[in-house]
């Protein structure tokens, strides 16, 4: 299951987002092992719009994902943060990296 | 260098642009080091609007990318193909992923 998160934070409150975001991701991806990958990107011309790249093993994993501890903290944190999200389910076309990325 | 490509195909031409997409990532990572991670992704709801997440080590690799044969053959492939292209320059807020992903 592959997703990509497009979220407009309020640029007064970027700092606290990206803090909760990074702890997020990180405690996601150590903990579950259906958390497979997050590339979490920020527009250089506004540092607010921010797109994630989520990858899950399945729906199902990604069921789990959003009822977890962790989860519901970065929700709860950022609730009053983020100004908009859209959701966009995607499939993966192709993947190509280093070895060491 | 982080960046993503949004890419609207022509619909009738999406199977030659997948597949001249594929190989030129596939191409691109494996011999040119400055060339390190891709993702391409397309909407559920309309397959013919792609995304790329790609990193670079640096701009000049990335200029150095932009002169290779295996990125002109892919760009004189899909000329016809692409009704828009926007870039996006961006900045990488965090990414993390399973080791073996």
């Amino acid at each position: 299951m592959v997703r990509l998160a497009k979220i407009q934070v309020d640029p007064s409150q970027l700092e606290k987002y990206n803090i909760a975001l990074k702890e997020q991701m990180a405690t996601a991806i150590r903990v579950e092992p259906g958390v497979l990958t997050y590339y979490a990107v920020a527009d250089k011309s506004d540092p607010s719009h921010i797109t994630i790249l989520e990858i899950y093993a399945d729906t199902a994993a990604y069921k789990l994902h959003i009822e977890t501890p962790h989860f519901k903290k970065y929700k709860e944190t950022v609730q009053h943060t983020v100004k908009s999200l859209e959701l966009v389910d995607v499939d993966l076309i192709a993947s190509a990296k280093k070895p060491d990325m």
